[in-house]
């Protein structure tokens, strides 16, 4: 195989919200309440603002092509950065230049499980505008470019009865993936062993949608990530990649799975590397500590983890090189466009370099590069879009005009002000 | 190489200790205020008491021999567990049967770190213990039996320039390694960002002490593993096996390794399989985020964390299969006896098993198995015993009547009161 014949599909994307996308999807009564991007010309930010309060993160990291002196933790405005972020008509030329087939995005401003909705009194004007978000995502953002995004519906995260009907809801629409936090106690909701989740874990095990559970997804404007007063950025920044592994030790030993043997859950952004080990450790543990009553029947933890568990990389070749460790079915490619941990427009290159370090086969290069996401997420692009056109090569060849440059903010945002006017 | 041939040091083993340990090393006027263990006949349970309050652990997890459905977190008295793993020339004959040459033991109910002598109001009085409990632990644990075993102090973890001068007092005495907290303001002391313990890291940078950081070092009665009211107790078993990762991201990222480039750590119990993921992580993000002005000058993070830390584990297979993306100078074994977890009386069966896996080499043997550990912890047993008499093979010789069988509590404590007479 070469480089140009892969087919990657990218299981962990990140949308920035459009400002009009309550517009079309939301009742007519509820849409003055309804969230809004709004600036502030005093701080010169945006944010998604309405009675539940603002946004934490508006345009979480979307720092790809600006030069890596303005990187930081969040631009201030939508106008700053590129406009691909949130335009899906740019990104699926962004998507071309990059040969990535298939994309599922996550939100922005309402956190990677929805825990924005769950900060309105008024749970109607949450679920309404939960509704909205995900008829919009799953109509617009997905629905224009059939075969390129793979759809992801949010849960309504503070209340696991009405997440089970929405996850019903979406499915269908024909949503196979549903997100979900990684530790709902951090969020104050009940956690997964209090037996309060197995409605909406039902709901997607009956309804065959994929739980996908990003790192970060605990994190909000209450709820920093914190490892200390005087930690470094640098420790905030790298240790929620292993939010993962806490969240798999949680699932694994709970009683969710052996409830729920069709349910499966994708560990977004969560990284492989870890995965040997950590089985390692469960099978040694299991083995030894019978006192604890942990018991999985017939089954092994390692077994009990390839039923459920698809684990998600944007690069890292220590995971590769023990992939037959995780399990050669269960892991699958991201891009994470257009955070500062993307690896586009060279995503067909880096991963290429680690399938080479790992000496992977041809054929586990396809289940790693395109197989087990669609597997895994019930999604066939295939159906439009004809296989011979769904290469990195083919898709490259039809995005030669994208501009790849290096941006500044201020490049971005005159850019924005000469085609809509000046922001306010 | 045969397994026979195999030297084996292990770094990482538990003492349990004995009641009168303190009395033949705090002063006179302390003595009475001294920690005693204290039978409570209503409980019926051990533990070390004073007027700092109680043990949190005594007996932490001495299950070996205990046969499995007897064990759980902790057996409730000195006489329900084998008597080696308190009584030190015992101590030695299990070592003899597993074929260790030399064994670094930590404490039991001082906690990990010591945190325990923190808790006394007096800090004349906490200080006389602590010192009491290092002279027991250097003259009477690892004196008695010359090569044996590599004495580790406990640090006055309460006072930073403290426990810089209990460092170099124990240095004086031939002490090559000290404990510390693997999270020091969980235990409501300052980071190791604050600068406040550089004064300690000094102390042993300048007098060649490893820094030994045992996973569960910032546990104690008062902050007990926490992940969740409701979380199975295999998760809260499991998971402190990373907080070594957490705690590495600290050190690396800290300036604490740039200001003091001899400091040495051992991550006790800390594992290797995550290590590979870490360092792939932090060189990617140590490359791509550089407005955290994180700055190594010339050296990489791999680099940096090759230079400073020592990798340890019990079992850990999928760590060798990657030992060149470790460092191969950075791992060494431990057997951790008498816990639930300790590999005894079969560790060089598990290791050797771990070795053909990972296909490793005899030199790359030699190095995991001893020579890692007593280079960086300035060991050298062949002073006191003959590298002939210092294999596995040779040990296990001289050990031939220690009884291996598996024995209940009951037994025991009948084996103790036939002995001692009734517990009182």
């Amino acid at each position: 195989m070469k480089l140009e014949d892969l087919i990657l599909v990218s299981v962990d994307d990140h949308i920035i919200e459009p400002p009009d996308l309550f517009a079309n999807h939301i009742p007519t009564k509820w849409l003055d309440r309804a969230p809004k991007l709004v600036y502030n010309p005093k701080s010169k930010v945006q944010a998604w603002s309405w009675e539940g309060g603002a946004s934490f993160a508006p345009f979480l990291n979307a720092v790809v092509t600006l030069p890596k002196e303005e990187w930081g933790f969040d631009p201030s405005t939508l106008h700053e950065i590129r406009p691909a972020a949130y335009d899906v008509d740019l990104r699926v030329r962004d998507m071309d230049a990059n040969g990535i087939l298939s994309s599922m995005c996550f939100p922005s401003f309402p956190g990677f499980s929805g825990y924005f909705f769950a900060r309105a009194e008024d749970k109607d004007l949450a679920y309404a505008c939960l509704q909205a978000y995900n008829d919009w995502h799953i109509d617009e953002w997905c629905g224009r470019h059939p075969g390129r995004f793979i759809p992801l519906a949010l849960p309504a995260i503070w209340d696991p009865e009405l997440a089970a009907q929405e996850a019903r809801r979406v499915a269908r629409k024909g949503v196979t993936a549903i997100a979900f936090s990684e530790d709902p106690p951090a969020m104050g909701s009940p956690s997964i062993h209090s037996g309060e989740w197995d409605p909406f874990f039902a709901a997607c095990a009956d309804e065959g949608l994929t739980v996908a559970i990003h790192i970060g997804s605990a994190f909000s404007g209450d709820n920093p990530p914190f490892y200390g007063k005087d930690a470094p950025v640098d420790v905030n920044v790298t240790m929620p990649c292993w939010n993962s592994l806490s969240c798999a030790a949680h699932l694994l030993t709970s009683k969710v799975l052996l409830k729920f043997p069709d349910l499966r859950i994708a560990l977004s952004e969560g990284g492989t590397s870890w995965i040997p080990g950590f089985l390692d450790r469960m099978e040694r543990h299991y083995e030894n500590q019978k006192w604890t009553g942990w018991d999985l029947g017939k089954l092994t933890p390692t077994e009990l983890f390839r039923q459920h568990f698809l684990a998600c990389f944007i690069c890292d070749p220590s995971g590769l090189l023990l992939r037959d460790r995780i399990g050669i079915d269960n892991i699958a490619c991201e891009v994470d466009y257009p955070h500062s941990d993307c690896t586009w427009p060279e995503s067909p290159e880096e991963i290429w370099r680690h399938f080479e370090l790992a000496q992977c086969s041809d054929a586990e290069i396809a289940k790693i590069s395109h197989e087990n996401a669609l597997k895994w997420l019930r999604f066939d692009p295939f159906q439009s879009i004809p296989r011979e056109q769904a290469t990195v090569g083919a898709l490259r060849d039809i995005a030669k005009d994208v501009d790849l440059r290096t941006r500044s903010k201020a490049e971005y945002q005159s850019d924005y002000e000469q085609q809509h006017g000046a922001i306010a």
